[in-house]
């Protein structure tokens, strides 16, 4: 079992990180040949998942998050605390906070145009976010 | 590796119930320090995820849900078998039945804000639900 | 620890594939009596859930993933790529490639209306799927 957190800052809202090389560099340092790779953000406005991490994708995912939960939809988060970020938990409530992936022969198993990603959905300009990652041997 | 189940009554659709505290028990009993729980719901009506357990979020995620399947949409699932709870498959199926969450010092590592929750989905008025934990060490 | 693979034809999009037959033959051959089984499907345009399988509801998981990402919605990767698949990316991004099930008692814990599925969400008319099973005792 090896156990580390990756800190990752974020720019805003829609910001998609690429974190498949830390995820590789985390599997090489643990020695670990087969097993699976668990994943989890901490905080209730970012998830994380896979997808080709390419400005058009990235996008098209960005829309799809606003038809789930949409900026112009009324939010009783926001009417009870005045956050402005009710849409930002629904969609990281939907994507989900946790993704785990294979880890064979020493590396992870993705798909050649099939990256992990970090979502920032919360609405300030800027936040430090925390990964853990387990990988189970 | 410590397993165990929870049951949980849940009273009609929409109730969504915080298990964080049922899950941090399960931890502390297991006496596992480090390594990652996973948690499944049994059924195809309801879901697991994690959001802030505030009753604003938890309005905007049912909001959500009704937009991905309506309440007035037609659903093929209810014209063959006349249950009533296609919509509840639908939105079950995207939420997904399984969660996992990091342990870490013999505790779970969640955000400040942010809770395991249980989603019910179903029509029925009333539902036992039954939770798999599994804690990997 | 014991992990595999399984390659699965399917045939265009929309396709859904009920895999709990052959997630209950890998379990079986493993011998692991308790556990979890872990599942990743490779590739960035397919996913994995469960539902129950009867074509009712997956012809409505099929309606709402339109609702999510719509055939007719304009998309970024298609204009940048001229792939024709913007939605599929957009899809599998949402619905997810990992799924987890705990194993008790040297069978999967699944509910009795509640099948593992693999989801085909690309446009090509067939594609062979490779899922990775990892079986954690």
């Amino acid at each position: 079992m090896y156990q580390t957190r990756i800190q990752i800052r974020t720019s805003g809202e829609g910001d998609i990180i690429n974190i498949t090389a830390a995820l590789s560099d985390a599997v090489c340092t643990s020695g670990i040949q087969t097993g699976v790779l668990h994943l989890f953000v901490i905080g209730s406005t970012a998830a994380l998942t896979t997808i080709e991490y390419e400005p058009g994708a990235l996008a098209d995912l960005r829309d799809a998050l606003g038809r789930i939960a949409p900026v112009s939809a009324q939010y009783a988060h926001d009417a009870r605390w005045g956050d402005g970020n009710g849409r930002s938990h629904v969609r990281a409530a939907i994507l989900g906070p946790s993704l785990s992936i294979p880890v064979s022969e020493g590396k992870l198993l993705l798909g050649t145009w099939q990256q992990a990603i970090l979502v920032e959905l919360d609405i300030r300009q800027s936040r430090e976010r925390m990964i853990v990652m387990t990988i189970i041997p």
